[in-house]
């Protein structure tokens, strides 16, 4: 296994990927990292004779606020469009994984990484926490603002076949996100997309869910297009966040609240815990031919090795060969 | 002011209702009201000698598992399909409150009720509580799956009047849902949507809103498709009950967080009614000729009586007058 690490980018600095890079190294002896960023601070976070780690320098690094394509253009000695680079061109090199901005890493990578034989379009999958302690993915939550119903089928397929892979799924429940759950909902697109996934034999669909249900720990994978997952994937997030900001600022505004949240102190951090999708892993952009991860931007060390275990993972299931055989099999059932 | 009231539907049978109606036709001495459903059901209710309201029987109720069109068709005589024919055909009624079914009611409304002048199709706009104490308008929530960027514009615009008549916000700041917040991101609907909500002098337009941003407090009205739309009220409203829902359940879980929740008691019956949306007043129907509003499904006595005061406020603010003319004026400036 090798995997390219873009160190820069995220709130924490390059020493939190170093710090990851470096645990897992000690897991996964054999695997090879490359460590893409500003050379001297990287050489400052690795001890010495680390054999199985190299650099490649990269002074620049992409921010939140480049607009993608820009960045991509303007921005070539960024850390990210350094590693994409180093991803394309090292033919031994298996995946990326990157902290950076989610939006220049998605375009540069559908631009720039080929495409596993069949698939339309590579669709972004990340991971949340259910209420009953389960995960569910959310598959495109944003690389395709625009789809067509046969590429909402695609996206059941990969994610269904990422969570096997990834998460140990024996048979992920694949739900379509609508404004119902009767099959007629929605308009002409999630109509047409329901009826695919009915006939799919490779997807186990269950039917149409309305968003208010996604954290219900009834579905391990939720379709959708672009531009609705989006919106799904962040509101679920801000709303949470926001609640959880709400309540320890009103605990803080009464002496009694403070005494009684003292009690609970071991509660709240669990909730903090749970509520941390670092821990459930990192998005990934399926259907490229090499791996790429995605890293929320606040990744510590242990979100990066969890990264790399979840990169190991899927190399380890061979996912992307069981997704061209998926689609290759439907590509002729089509004609 | 004559108001209609279908009593049947919700959660909390048609007490509620009549109990709101007493409440409210006391504060309101010169409205008229008109109850739908199980007249003798109704009957037993209401006092002695209620002179200024009606009753109209209505033997059958649509639930919440009909398909729209099957139970206006196929369900003549139940109490929403009664109460929008009701409206229809009373010239003197000005509008229509009802706790049933929203997919129902907005399917009846639509095909029942003329459109304001000028107006392409009614948007459904309900109403969420800010983590400020503020409140933020989601227009369109689900009317329209299927929308165009001029219908965008339109429901900017009838939502700013709204928010302007009924909860007293002078220039309400409108942003418009998106994936990100830059001018150019979304699809191409979007975009145009953009291009025309800027120019617009009757919209307060202040850009692109991401959807964690919703419960901000940065935003009076938020416009968008009604799918996205949908998507979001329901995601942030399953977001919060879901987390409530873990909280509490993590309370039981050990004597020590219970002691420690005794101290929070007051704190966590605040948050749990500044959650409950019931207390920001019913979802509208802008743009019918005729005032629609939607009270939860588990509306009580005094959430009924908060739909009566909107609609009163509605009319006594002349909205649809002032949305006819706003609208007028910009079909000109299309031409």
């Amino acid at each position: 296994m090798k995997l390219i690490v873009d160190c820069f980018g995220g709130d924490k600095g390059p020493a939190a990927c170093v710090e990851g890079v470096l645990e897992a190294a000690g897991a996964y002896p054999g695997a090879e990292f490359v460590l893409v960023g500003d050379e001297d601070r990287l050489r400052a976070e690795l001890p010495d004779g680390c054999k199985n780690i190299e650099i490649i320098h990269a002074p620049d690094a992409v921010s939140g606020n480049d607009k993608p394509i820009d960045a991509i253009r303007l921005k070539p000695e960024s850390s990210m469009v350094k590693a994409v680079r180093a991803l394309r061109e090292d033919k031994t090199a298996d995946g990326l994984i990157s902290v950076g901005p989610t939006g220049v890493l998605i375009a540069a990578a559908t631009l720039r990484i080929g495409r596993i034989d069949g698939v339309r379009r590579p669709a972004f999958c990340p991971i949340l926490p259910t209420m009953n302690g389960g995960i569910v993915g959310i598959c495109d939550s944003g690389a395709n603002v625009e789809c067509t119903p046969e590429m909402l089928l695609q996206f059941a397929v990969m994610g269904s076949e990422y969570l096997k892979a990834a998460f140990q799924r024996k048979e992920p429940r694949v739900a379509l996100l609508n404004v119902g759950t009767e099959e007629e909902k929605g308009d002409d697109l999630h109509r047409d997309a329901y009826r695919l996934l009915k006939q799919e034999a490779a997807v186990n669909f269950v039917g149409n869910m309305e968003s208010r249900d996604l954290l219900s720990g009834k579905y391990d994978l939720v379709v959708c297009d672009g531009f609705s997952g989006n919106v799904l994937v962040k509101s679920t997030e801000g709303t949470a966040v926001e609640l959880m900001k709400k309540i320890k600022k009103d605990i803080y505004s009464k002496g009694l609240y403070k005494i009684g949240a003292l009690f609970m102190k071991k509660m709240f951090e669990e909730e903090k815990r749970f509520m941390n999708y670092q821990n459930y892993g990192g998005s990934v952009l399926l259907g490229t031919e090499k791996i790429i991860i995605k890293g929320h931007g606040s990744s510590d060390a242990t979100a990066v090795r969890r990264c790399i275990e979840q990169a190991a993972d899927m190399l380890g299931s061979d996912l992307n060969e069981k997704i061209a055989a998926r689609l290759n099999i439907k590509e002729e059932a089509y004609v």
